[in-house]
């Protein structure tokens, strides 16, 4: 048989050629800001051979996470369901379909990722403003308005649950005050959908987006997004087009719903994670599993009360899903995180931007919200505390 | 303890409270144009629990990842990383960082990707000029000449497989008629990456994307991109910041540079698997690799024509990764591929855009491109075509 290459002029380049050892993953008890510890059943269901995204099989298992999302978040928006991205893409999807260029944004940063609101609605031609708070507080209601009326947004984007500050942004109210001035409400869940009690509907939230790899217990990659009756009217108005072909949810409407409009090939997958994890959400209940993350929480900020360390968000907005941990004076933070990765293997995470240095990040979420994890990561502190001294 | 929700008014709404059983999936041997099978050793360390994207064993399996891609595609580009996304995502991560609004793009248009390059083009507020070819044929460079002279674009783009049509595009001197008429050349590798010969820098190509499940025999959801020298200056002589933030190169290259400045949080599993899949395709080297794509495919042509089936494509532009398969007149394109996949679990696909009902097409690409998938397949079909009579 003739050599594939008699027809091609080149040599083949083996500069790049490595030769590896079959992969080995090392086993971490997941605690910083995510990911987390996938559910065992979620991981499980991850080892299955891929199905094309046309078989009966998968069409099935769309409408039921579509359904099931639904539940997580507390909505009945049609358009409800996950983007083939992480969290960050889910976020993008909700500007780049409701901001058209010149429309006012207005964004609460109050830590890490609504400063990354502001570069994204910047790119899509957003006149955005800004209100702040400092790293660890919230916004209040009075504060929101007197924003509104100062900016006149079109579109209002709040994190309910800042990862880097472990704060978490009361919603009830926003809603109706956005209504009152005819502007959309864009709500960043990603540390809080299937750990904190959230009402989308109830709270008349317009779009709002999240990630697997927390509350929900599942892996990273997919990531949920939502968009309801006012945002479809501001899609339905725009006179650009969506400048993101990837996130167009005109698009992913036609895809997602009973067309299914070939767009893009599904992470088939992250998709039978996710159908577990939420599967298995539905199967504890909202409630309990509310409040088991509640618990849990608790649980861990007793403990840290004990070794002599203290939270940096006050109870009333603590979020049971993440704990920011003031770093003592003359504690040497990073060292820290890696004597518990390295002689325990257990992974938590370092501050982020104006928090840098001063706080660990511990999340308690999805299946790791459990007390068994608590005492385990306690131990491991202590120690480690100690030793470092 | 109180409950959970003794601070918050709403009650929880159940509507969307399905009770479903657990995943059950069906096994497909997957012979349409993609997903293909993962080979198992990819299905298998997608089965981990995730680590974090900060974790030192993490780092390195990014580092190799981007090693080994470009061995996979024959460059020496250090912008070449995989895009947490679908390989549309790459697709339009390679347009979005090299087209700023008022640029002129020129697309060959051969199929259905073509229609799709000039749509995302558009979005990014290029000034879109394309070049048609009919469905199953390929450029000559006398005919991209042409068309460069007339257009004179800053980009241009085409498709090296294309995944509707079975058509292989020929690169060799497109590289070289670029530099001569200043323009970036970008080049669609979805169904080629991992089956078919590609030499992107003795080809002189800029920018590339592919996807994971196809030649790569992975999953779904993390997709090759590569970006070169020229391409990076054109990225640094913007004068508007890239408008896609999660594709945007300049983030992602402090990401998957050494500085590993927090962008998204990694698909882990997809990266488990990715991994594996392109040590298993550099263990079997790049030649020994094609030559299987390209023997394999032979089979299954010398076995449709004894089934009286006769090719779309000729001879010499023919993907061996993919083959449309004319329908023969009076047959039921659509009833053949059902009756494939619920009586013999097989997987093809069906015609797109200008090929809808005329063809159907056969994937032969990384682990399922194997002499017993082709007796598999033709097996069956056989059988169903009489039966279907």
């Amino acid at each position: 048989m003739p050599s594939i290459l008699s027809r091609t002029t080149p040599t083949i380049n083996t500069a790049h050629r490595s030769s590896l050892a079959p992969l080995v993953v090392p086993e971490r008890l997941l605690l910083g800001p995510g990911p987390s510890n996938a559910d065992p059943v979620v991981v499980a269901a991850m080892g299955h051979q891929p199905i094309g995204h046309l078989d009966p099989a998968y069409l099935t298992m769309m409408d039921e996470v579509q359904t099931l999302l639904r539940y997580a978040w507390q909505t009945s928006n049609e358009l409800t369901y996950p983007v083939p991205g992480t969290g960050s893409a889910a976020m993008e999807a909700t500007l780049a379909n409701v901001v058209e260029p010149g429309d006012r944004v207005l964004v609460g940063v109050m830590g890490y990722f609504g400063h990354r609101l502001v570069d994204m609605a910047k790119r899509y031609g957003g006149d955005v403003r800004a209100i702040h708070q400092s790293w660890g507080q919230v916004f209040s209601l009075e504060a929101l308005r007197a924003a509104l009326i100062e900016h006149r947004p079109a579109v209002l984007a709040l994190v309910h649950a800042e990862t880097s500050t472990g704060a978490r942004q009361p919603l009830e109210g926003v809603g109706a005050l956005c209504r009152e001035f005819d502007c959309l409400l864009i709500v960043d869940t990603v540390t809080s959908l299937g750990g904190v009690p959230i009402f989308l509907d109830e709270w008349q939230v317009d779009l709002a987006y999240s990630c697997s790899q927390k509350g929900l217990s599942c892996s990273p990659g997919v990531s949920p997004f939502t968009l309801g009756a006012r945002a479809e009217e501001k899609l339905a108005r725009r006179k650009t087009p969506v400048a993101n072909w990837y996130l167009d949810a005109n698009l992913l409407r036609k895809y997602w719903g009973s067309d299914r409009v070939y767009h893009h090939t599904a992470p088939v997958n992250l998709t039978y994670g996710l159908r577990e994890a939420l599967r298995l959400l539905a199967e504890e209940g909202l409630e309990a599993r509310w409040q088991r993350h509640q618990s849990t929480a608790e649980l861990l900020w007793a403990g840290l009360a004990d070794l002599g360390l203290s939270c940096h968000v006050e109870e009333e907005f603590r979020l049971p899903t993440l704990t920011t941990v003031r770093v003592p004076a003359g504690v040497d933070a990073k060292a820290i995180a890696r004597m518990l990765l390295t002689e325990h293997n257990i992974e938590i995470g370092g501050g982020l931007g104006d928090l840098a240095g001063q706080v660990w990040r511990v999340g308690l979420m999805g299946a790791n919200s459990h007390p068994d994890r608590v005492e385990t990561l306690l131990t491991a502190l202590g120690q480690v505390l100690h030793s470092n001294h």
